[in-house]
């Protein structure tokens, strides 16, 4: 546990109980805020990347002004900081639309920064379905699934039943109207009927990258084994 | 304007005005009141069948005590009274799963009162996908298709995506927890990605029979024609 | 499928499937995007008319500069590129207030897109019934109706109940307070007392356009007929 | 103030503050309650009737026991005890249909116990218009309306604007799906178009009753006046 | 019924339909709407105010540069444009606090321009009885009371048990958090256990205005009577 | 922690922990539950009276007949076994209306069993002011105050305007309609004008028994100052 | 695809294409469809069970009389056919508290019927923290946790926080008041704020089973590794 | 009672009633009635603090110019006016995470403003219970406790399992999605399993404080006693 100024008590020792070192959520953090937990975290796991999610436009500018070696994903508006590990397992992130693209985005980072390999399989939205079936294959091939959708959030029941992959199902904000800001979706994926879905909070991609991660890494045979 | 005893004023005008005749809807009736109302639609309309919908195990015991003559449709909780018209063109009633049965039954029946003639495609939910793959032709050949699900409420996406046919979706009560009596298929057919969705109200059979029908009807080419 | 860029996977065999071409909705994209997609399906469509929806200033802005011939149609905020295909049948576009005009604008371009006529029937609200009753034989001569309103979205249900014609119904989201963005004209029409109402999503113009754009087309005469 | 065993201080001295006395809301009362708080109010007030609302079975049959002189509406499940007063203005009860008539006959009731007069007009929901065109003049006609509709409410609407007599709606839980146990109703007119109309809760006949009997007992000329 | 340019069918017999003009309700339309239509019902109806409600800044501008005699009401967002009708009767505006000013101002603008005169009591919120209590004889000079207040809506209920006056409570949007932009207010007075209080939207000081100064002229004696 | 058939772990340290020790709640237990884990408890708390609340019929039949030493509350619907403990400081119950009473009493009896005194303060809804001005004694004396109240819920507020007494409002299920199961009264109370009012879940009156008994017994001397 | 009857297409490829056969989902099914898609599900998969869940006490009684080779899960309210597969990897199922019990134990069963095995850990709710602290090395044992928790729904996060092990939640209906039917239960695990926490429906204890055995199997050495 | 302007009724009284002045609640009142507001009570209680809450940017520069002695609490978005009174008792704030400190800061300076001691414990969420666990000496030293959380806002149940001190919990905004702007935060402190738990408005520091500062006050040894 590692005292910073007075607003924050870092979890540094999360890596040992849990596996994995804490993340700085940058929603609601001044960007001064972010670069220090950010330099503080990286000081903490100098050997693994330690990772800043929900980074405003003014966080990405002090991160990149105070921390030149950090590594600024647009599209996820995340920052890591420090070497990836070596990725063991592969998580599959499908989305069905490009305006899903940063929740998906958000997922693959968080899946790396976890130590998992990702491949993404973009735009494959059940309106279309041969667009969904000519990627079976990948599908298979994946150790864990993370299916990003928005609007009525229905490729995981598409998804769920043409594999039997671990699925974790990511509700996004994407839509309008009676989409309630994503409500729809999560309801959609929380009722899906295809068998062993889960689902996380609505643009949660960091959540559903961690947790995929977890599963692919273990799924996978260790480099010794 | 026909006074019914005092509680109702049969607007036995509907037909001239809109195509069709007034509807019993049975649920809140006491059975004495579906017997009653029943009766007189049908002397106002002898040359086609009158409907009366969501009527409870008492009233159909007092419609077929009453109304020897009356049709109970036992699946659909429906009761029709008099000749159904002659069927011009097709309407195609889709179901994800065995639970959404008397909707789709509702759905049938009345769009066949209406004058449409009727196909039934059951059992076709999107957690195994080749169901309703294979059952592509039969939703071509259809002029308006009435898609009944409940849970997730994915199927319309999916069949919208398919083909292009008019598509009213029926979400159904089916499900629990955060299915919420339904909400989940009705918000999810409501932000449904395949362009042309349109929706009734959870349970609605009715309803959708309704609408179906009358696209259907007048899509068909005319007898005369 | 044409893939474009790493964003997108455009449904381009979507109009030999369904009938009618994939169209663009603006929200959430660049400006940059909306001009690439409706670039490249007016290419894969020349013969007729692509769409663009929901297109922000700034997109419009860059439509303008980089596809100088396509038409922009302000109320409704959407693009279109390509000859309008010939009208067959009629959709009457009905509306309750002036602000509702948007909405009826993007269903009443949609609906042309997609190859019916339209006729415009503005603001008739119910407050003021004389106005809808002075229109209904414009109502009845329509092959589809799409009836617009927001508040406490009655509108359909007074139509529905004078004429038999399909009726999708189109909330919108003016209102305050308890409209709930649009809840309360979607719950209303999703409970309409006429019988064979159908809804769309709130503000779905486009939606309702599609779906009567096609009932209108299969209820007219073919040319060749 | 009259304390009555252990449960209830009864607010006997309202009618001297208000103008009206309490009434018994029969809902979560034992019969014998029912009968006990009649009884005193009765004895408080021997000049005019007092009313039960809500009143279950068995406690109608308790009080049919204990009070035989009590007069019992069975379809606004309401007893009164002691003269009715003397009507003075008009108020009109507009319902909807069939299955609201219980919500209006406890307004009426509640209406002509707190001194005012009452017509009903049935059965004139607005799927038929012509039925409540039809009953123009008998609006006109009342000091105040209480117009009663479940569905999707939107009776007041149409009749807020025929007339301009003041006007409060009373949404009833009748419906199914998304009516959500009469939330539809409220909601619709919550955001009514027509200027003036004021609502009450959900299948709540008596506070109508109440309101509307204050405003026409107003406007009526006083009897030596 | 008066066509203005291609966006309005103004209803210019409504006045004699329901004894009022037709009120510009000012959100959602642009500046040169707002002035163009008070202009057209001003024109219409000479001889008494016509009302703009929720005009926004910019229309404030425009009318007061076009309308140079029109007369703007700053805390209600409203516009008149004419000579005030001769009140009769007393509406008597009760407000809870400080913030719910805007709409008491609305509320007693509309009831003054309908023909009704106005009596305000503000501040009297009820975590501070005696404040109320001691405006009880106020209160009871009014023929018709509106209550505004927000965050719990405590304020008609105390009010309804102190005096019979006929009650119309406004819930405002004043609050946070599980306010939920009045829902909670508007909850809290659909189930006042005072009887006889009716309820309209949040914020909608024009809708209580209106009802308020109907109920008020019919209770006062005519001029001539 | 004591190991309790397969199904409980018996948190028999709390009181140590904590200051008072585990409670039954008897919902969605059996009765052999109920009996053996009262028993079990008031063996490991032999000093001090142990608490059931929530306990079904068919529960409270079989404590008297298994534990004939218990008492049971009925109005409660609670069970007590083994002797109370002295009260110290006073818990105020103010409740507003005879339908909240078992809510109110399931609070009174937990404060009781945690070491307060008790004084009850019933029937005092603000529809009739006066009855909850005459009781400002009697809440002026109480070390903390429990107010219990259904439908608007507005009772706290007024309480919480009059004493600076510490305050828990319960609000309780009673009501209808847009009620909706008690939302109405918690949103209310959650947004009380008066300062320092807290809530509790809705018909908790266990939780807030509890929280008035720790605060009271806090608040009186202790018997050695 | 196996037709049975005229209600179903029984989805008896899914084992080949998913891994796992179809399951009963028992509500909403009479007893006879129970019986008859169990046996045909046994028929089509001899070599291992097949499952029936939520099955009603008649359907139980049914299956007992028809399928005397089936074992009944009593408090899963759950049926097997066939011989359980042999376990490969562990799924530990964490519950809160004992009314929780149905649901873990649903979720055990079907783990275990999916081919995982399992270990409960019961009991352990947050209010008592020491329990779950104490069984720390048996969570880190299993290679997926299922966490069971009604009311607030806090143990997820508490879990998530001691190991990283991939954890699924799954809220139930235990509660009352604002828990909403295991709304707040639910909406609690998705807001975790311990990364990795993944959801599935209330009271779904089957897929939360489906899932964490996928899971399971996959991180564990193939038996011939 | 002050009046002041047109635009408020100051309950200067209400220190003498409650035994603490009234406050200035800034959001929605302009700079300069948050000054006025501010100098009156502070002119009717020149022997302790008075109190300003949300206070926007432009009305903290309008303090500082026209009341300089006044200070202003950043973090808290508070002002305050005068000497702080002299601290009996001992409040602990308790916060999950930095993004939760505004409303910790606010409950803090109410608390003290109130005349309680207080001391903070931040950062101490559910998720690294190490942290929590270490603190639980600070929890039982204090006479009441605030704790303060956002997200799925477990922390209430966590401490309130350690520790029987009386505990107010205050969910915060912190959070996105299916937070819901703090709702799943608020249900699931509603909720908690932990006996004894008590709730305030989301954000509601303030009342949390003053809840608190009264406990705290009435807990401690009298000064003189």
């Amino acid at each position: 546990m590692t005292p910073l100024g007075d607003y924050a008590r870092l979890d540094t020792d999360r890596a040992a109980r849990t596996g994995d070192p804490e993340v700085v959520y940058g929603a609601g953090k001044t960007p001064q805020q972010v670069v220090e937990i950010l330099r503080t975290l990286a000081v903490a796991h100098p050997e693994r990347a330690v990772l800043a999610t929900r980074v405003a436009d003014d966080a990405i500018d002090a991160v990149r002004a105070a921390l030149p070696e950090a590594v600024v994903d647009a599209v996820a508006r995340a920052v890591t900081l420090g070497p990836l590990p070596e990725a063991r397992g592969t998580v599959g992130i499908v989305s069905a639309g490009t305006s899903d693209a940063p929740v998906a985005a958000e997922a693959a980072l968080t899946a790396r920064v976890y130590g998992a390999g990702v491949r993404l399989v973009s735009d494959v939205g059940v309106s279309g379905l041969h667009r969904i079936l000519a990627a079976r294959e990948e599908l298979l091939a994946a150790d864990c699934l993370v299916v990003v959708a928005g609007m009525e959030g229905a490729l995981p029941s598409v998804v769920g039943g043409l594999v039997g992959v671990p699925l974790v199902a990511v509700p996004t904000s994407v839509g309008y109207g009676a989409s309630f800001g994503g409500l729809a979706a999560l309801l959609g994926m929380l009722n899906s009927c295809a068998p062993g879905v889960t689902v996380v909070n609505i643009d949660n991609g960091f959540g559903a990258g961690v947790f995929a991660a977890r599963v692919a890494r273990n799924a996978a045979p260790r480099p010794t084994a």
